[in-house]
């Protein structure tokens, strides 16, 4: 008898027939003598819904207000779920994230989770109930909601299965587990059995969309051991197969499985990006955070960062945001930073794509980088920006590729063949 | 400089542009020197949304998660609104029933609300700021979400105005003010520029569907001046204007205003209920309370009553309930009440329609109910059941011949005329 939190992204629960279906899923896992708390997403849509009707009434909507509205799409799902779990016959429970109560920084639309009560969960749970807790959404230290962000549910499910203690977490969505690619984009892209926690990092990072990447990050933090799988199998499905399938989160390269791992785990890409360049700057410390620290004070995320050598003391400086914080970025450079900093320009672009291969065996072997800007030079994909780590290689490139570079890295790599 | 509680109905607040006219409503009354403090609905169709999605998960849906799922509409709304008036540069701020807090008791579906309180709301006016507050909804005292059943929000908005002891309560709908009968059944209907307290309630019962019953019983117990105005006429109207149109609910009757006032203020239907008889049932005390303690027990609301006189020792006894609740009422009677009680049979109807005539002036008018009677018989419509106020008489009728008897009821009290 184990406890075991359970998420189900927004497609798992995109209508009534799959919220029956989940309730389903998560009976047998209790009937089989397991405690469940589970984390459903809003219904497919619901929070586009809600940010397309607060942009409708102000362009950049208030942040406050934002996580008022968006927080309704989980609370509908929550209400929903614990009703098809009594129709059931199962007991179960819903909450908000201000009922749990999951407190936050007040970070509004990005918040970060600082505490979860666990009181009344364990009561819950003590009187043999399902709970289910609204993903996505907390409550800051002054009863303001809060929501985590895009794919936030996933930190939610992580978090809460780390502070119970939880013997494992389940990610359920719309594919059966980690594939070195977007099977939808590569027919031959291969499920992976297991995968680093700092493979997945990465590739969570760089948009592979299976796992949001703070969940990851809680993950590996507090070593829940975390299982992506598949909401489409049939709900009847033993307990015990649907425990082997999908792919498993592992914590330390077992030299065994190192032996067998290819050079590449996976070929990751993101088009929510936007590139922007701030043009001759001044070659000095402190520019840099000059440029950035009222971005970061914005709470707006930086992910790829590149500044070339300058030339005649000024550089330039470039960077990608997620495409929701575009217009706020470039509206706070143009109006706050250029005037101060005096660059010569400030420019964005916001058809760009991201793509990137991740492997741990990218330490052990050279030439990678090479290979990889070969392969794309030989299809005459222009490189705008690269980025490395440890087990990673990024390179942004124009959107209109994307699909073309993911293909051809991904055969190039042979990542299509066991 | 007053302190003004307006409400917006579903219909007030049913598109963006909706929302953005009742924003440019809202700035004008602060630009004007006022307080305010705004209560919306839900977006109008919305909670029937909700409370459908909900049906097609579980045939009677949980009551405690039926309000998680329901209060997400105002929530929406709020959210919205505040973004909106910030929009216009007006300081807002939205807040939940419970960020408010707006204490309930723990009846799931049909709470009454047991305490507001003002701190938070107090703090933001004294920033300048417009407090949209979401109605319809409150938190018990576990943290539970609850609801305040249909036309909810009209209770919330009256409920604030008394604890916050607001100058005035505008309730603003999608008709100009309280009407003799429906104008969209009778075309002569005409509207009055008052209507005491007591009319109100009994025309709000009776379903004028203007206002809730619950919001007039506490605006009479707390003595909130109360105007119902249309939200469908010129944002821009001047204040002074708009301050005087509609129908402003009067606590006492003025005897000059007496004197104009005709014998019956209105005619008011309904056709939200259902009928309900429990047949031959033993003629003794405690019968009737064997019969509906158990249905008030289930927080189910009674209506009209009857019984007639028993013939051997046996009677019959028939009420109305609200028709969300018939399914549930019969249930509880056939399975919990009649082994009990042993009655011969209970059935039920809810095609059921009611119609009243209301008016303070019917105390001293004698053969008022004679004239509705009449009135009736020679249209041919049935009575099933007959109820008699002070100020008011209800007949239970064929829901089929609601708008016939409507319309020659008012013809024949001569509402036409001025």
């Amino acid at each position: 008898m184990a406890l075991i939190v359970q998420k189900f992204g927004g497609t798992s629960v995109g209508s009534v027939e799959r919220i029956r279906n989940v309730a389903r899923r998560v009976a047998k896992w209790k009937a089989a003598g397991h405690d469940l708390v589970v984390v459903p997403s809003a219904m497919a849509g619901e929070t586009d819904r809600l940010i397309a009707l607060a942009r409708q009434i102000q362009a950049l909507p208030d942040p406050r207000e934002l996580d008022v509205v968006a927080a309704t799409g989980e609370q509908v799902t929550i209400g929903l779920l614990a009703m098809a779990l009594m129709d059931l016959g199962v007991k179960a429970r819903s909450y908000t994230g201000w009922q749990v109560k999951i407190v936050s920084d007040s970070a509004h639309n990005k918040a970060r989770i600082v505490s979860i009560d666990q009181q009344r969960i364990r009561a819950d749970i003590h009187a043999g109930r399902v709970v289910v807790v609204a993903g996505f959404q907390g409550v800051d230290g002054h009863d303001n909601l809060t929501t985590l962000g895009r794919g936030g549910s996933d930190t939610s499910a992580v978090a809460l299965a780390a502070a119970l203690k939880a013997d494992e977490c389940h990610i359920y969505t719309d594919v059966d587990g980690v594939y070195t690619t977007d099977p939808r984009l590569v027919p031959e892209a291969r499920r992976l059995r297991h995968v680093t926690f700092e493979e997945m990092i990465e590739m969570a990072g760089a948009g592979s969309k299976v796992l949001q990447i703070r969940a990851v990050e809680f993950a590996g933090k507090y070593r829940v051991p975390t299982r992506v799988l598949s909401s489409l199998t049939d709900p009847a499905l033993p307990v015990e197969e649907e425990a082997r399938s999908g792919t498993l989160i592992t914590f330390e390269e077992d030299p065994h499985m190192a032996m067998e791992k290819a050079v590449i785990s996976g070929v990751a890409f993101n088009r929510d990006e936007a590139k922007i360049t701030v043009h001759d700057v001044p070659d000095r410390p402190g520019v840099a955070y000059a440029i950035l620290g009222p971005i970061a004070d914005s709470n707006i995320d930086v992910d790829v960062i590149v500044q070339n050598i300058g030339h005649d003391g000024m550089t330039d400086l470039s960077f990608t945001v997620h495409r929701t914080d575009y217009a706020k970025a470039m509206k706070l450079l143009k109006s706050q930073v250029q005037p101060h900093i005096k660059c010569r320009d400030v420019t964005g672009d916001d058809r760009i794509a991201k793509v990137s291969i991740v492997g741990m065996g990218m330490r052990s072997h050279a030439g990678i980088a090479a290979q990889m800007f070969r392969t794309l030079a030989e299809e005459g994909i222009n490189i705008q920006m690269i980025s490395t780590s440890e087990i990673k290689i990024t390179v942004v490139i124009e959107e209109k590729y994307t699909e073309l570079a993911v293909r051809v890295l991904h055969k190039a790599f042979e990542l299509d063949q066991e």
